[in-house]
């Protein structure tokens, strides 16, 4: 569906790069299963989610636009409520927009919400801070049903040692142990916050929620792989803290599989978080 | 895995045949994932899952042993614990049986349990239950988690009104009008006994519990289509009764989609159930 001619097309477009605040820019929340992505970021030869969204974005307003991801997730990780900006050609009804988009989209993506924000705000750099979850299953037996959702930990856990373990990771740290690149993002340094950290049994498992001002590359996957070493007895809860003092990304444990790991949502300030960051109850 | 030779396998088998009380049979709970199966029942040119474990059972005892289920799910329909008994060519360790049959068996399919039991015992002939769960998404949003574990149900839905309707399929019926092939199994009849049937609300939506002395082809999915229609006001509670005493299965809903419908357990009678049907948690 092409709207508008080239010239048009153009025309605008140079306005929106030369101005930058007659852009009309809207946050979009995004629901996907990773199962079948190669992650949230645009690569040559392989499907991601960043991808199939330009695409339906294009398909709409016949132009490509990039769209700002807050979060790049890995291969395999899950979204409920992902956060992206996007600049469109034209003033779209907010409304219409995730219905829009997703019609164009796979159904393991699904555009859940859309509003029109001050084009100051960024998806990425306006974001103070991410929560994750990360699910487990501590049975016997593998699961059979779900298994892209999931991680499976068998054996004997001691969940009190992994909260012990939690505890000395909550705060401002110097997370360098814990991220499998801690140069990336290179704008950033690897000190972060983290605001809570929860391991919540349920019925066949446990979850391990986390709230930080933002995460390094894996980092929610080193937490749980060297927390998972602790429910083993391999790890000593204060080794936690010698760890993350050491700055040594090898003393930490494995990162645990991508696909136990769900983005639950973008924090974002007060002013831009109203309305923008409705959710729907998942 | 080749165990005995053949002119041993071949008098161990026609002993089983002529007296039939020394065969070693043993009943297996398994869980699967219906999505990548052709449903239950062995067919020509299909995967199915009796095919799959009656495969393991060859990979391991070198003969092809039937599998009998309590129950054959269709396509796409899951199994949390459903029961099937398998004579052995040989007695085998009932604790060592599901990881050995496991380790042969795609990972969407698992043996949970095995047990052996008194030859008199027959998974489908001596269940006296059925407990199945239909679990419906109703949020506006179509799921992209776990599309395959939910029947997507968008629109207000009067749950109370959908109560009332469950309510008058409860007790001893003729659900002939409820069955997709009311024919279907011919030595038994269209008269079965609901003993409950409960609407359970859960975050995002519902689901909806029931248990029985036994299902027709299609029952559940065809009870489920027609209490949504309860729902949304196509019929009213009242209808539900009607059409039930009607015997006619035009007047009930449609069958709701096998991708919601789990095999949650097969009950026996007490003395063949303990042990036999011990269950993990899951």
């Amino acid at each position: 569906m092409m709207r508008g001619g080239f010239l048009r097309r153009t025309a605008r477009q140079s306005t929106l790069l030369t101005t930058g605040h007659r852009v009309p820019r809207y946050f979009l929340t995004i629901a996907y299963d990773g199962g079948a992505y190669a992650g949230w970021q645009r690569q040559k030869d392989q499907d991601t989610v960043q991808q199939r969204l330009e695409a339906a974005v294009a398909s709409i307003f016949g132009v490509h636009c990039h769209v700002h991801g807050a979060g790049r997730t890995d291969a395999g990780v899950h979204a409920l409520r992902q956060v992206a900006h996007v600049d469109l050609p034209r003033p779209f009804d907010a409304n219409q927009l995730p219905r829009a988009l997703s019609s164009q989209l796979p159904p393991d993506i699904g555009v859940r919400e859309a509003r029109r924000v001050p084009d100051e705000l960024h998806a990425r750099f306006s974001a103070i801070g991410k929560r994750y979850l990360y699910r487990c299953r501590n049975q016997r037996d593998a699961p059979v049903h779900g298994r892209g959702y999931v991680a499976w930990v068998p054996g004997p856990l001691d969940l009190q040692e992994m909260r012990r373990g939690a505890a000395q990771l909550v705060g401002r740290h110097d997370f360098a142990a814990f991220s499998s690149n801690p140069g990336y993002p290179r704008d950033r340094g690897t000190v972060r916050t983290i605001q809570g950290l929860h391991l919540i049994r349920r019925r066949g498992g446990f979850d391990l929620a986390v709230q930080g001002d933002g995460f390094l590359y894996n980092m929610v996957r080193t937490i749980a792989g060297t927390l998972l070493w602790v429910g083993k007895g391999k790890l000593r809860p204060d080794d936690v803290g010698a760890i993350l003092r050491s700055g040594d990304r090898r003393r930490a444990g494995p990162n645990a599989p991508a696909s136990g790991l769900f983005m639950l949502r973008v924090l974002y300030p007060k002013p831009a978080a109203e309305g923008s960051i409705r959710y729907n109850p998942e």
